[in-house]
């Protein structure tokens, strides 16, 4: 991307699955944006030296870290530390946009 | 802040000088909401092992990274990979609030 990329033109969706653009890639962290439509989701998985965060910037957005899940909303935020399980899911009726960061690479 | 974080509460701001929030703390990375009042900066430095990046929440900023400058509105990143100098500042006339991540923690 180089050093600048404007996340809030990022819009990408697949009736196939959730898709990913990658934002910025460096030797420390990525960065991705996620796009869901109603009912698409990230199963939980878990990346066990790896911090990962969901960020909402669209839509309404189910998110699990650990044993909870909660509805966040467009400013909500998760943070899932290295080992702990972690998914989310678009209940839907509208599509959601997520800024999403890893670290370190796995 | 536990797993889940609002950050679209985390609204603060100094005529002192630019504030920091912490959003969450982890082993590998920290995040901060960052509010500037028109004219506020934080001054270009750098993170010799660490990558920076910087969101645009909320306002309109000049984002240094390197050589180059540019002006950011809502949905915009920038990102510091280790060792380049960064700066941000809030050229009026609105409020700027920037979602900033750190990784690794310095």
């Amino acid at each position: 991307m180089g050093a600048f990329a404007t996340v809030s033109e990022k819009v990408a969706f697949s009736t196939e699955k959730m898709t990913k653009q990658n934002v910025f890639d460096s030797t420390h962290m990525f960065c991705d944006v996620y796009g869901l439509e109603p009912g698409q989701e990230q199963k939980a998985h878990a990346h066990a030296g790896s911090d990962k965060v969901y960020y909402v910037l669209e839509g309404t957005a189910d998110v699990q870290i650990g044993d909870e899940t909660r509805r966040l909303e467009v400013g909500g935020l998760a943070h899932a530390a290295p080992g702990v399980a972690h998914a989310v899911k678009n209940p839907g009726p509208a599509r959601v946009r997520l800024l999403v960061f890893m670290s370190p690479k796995p």
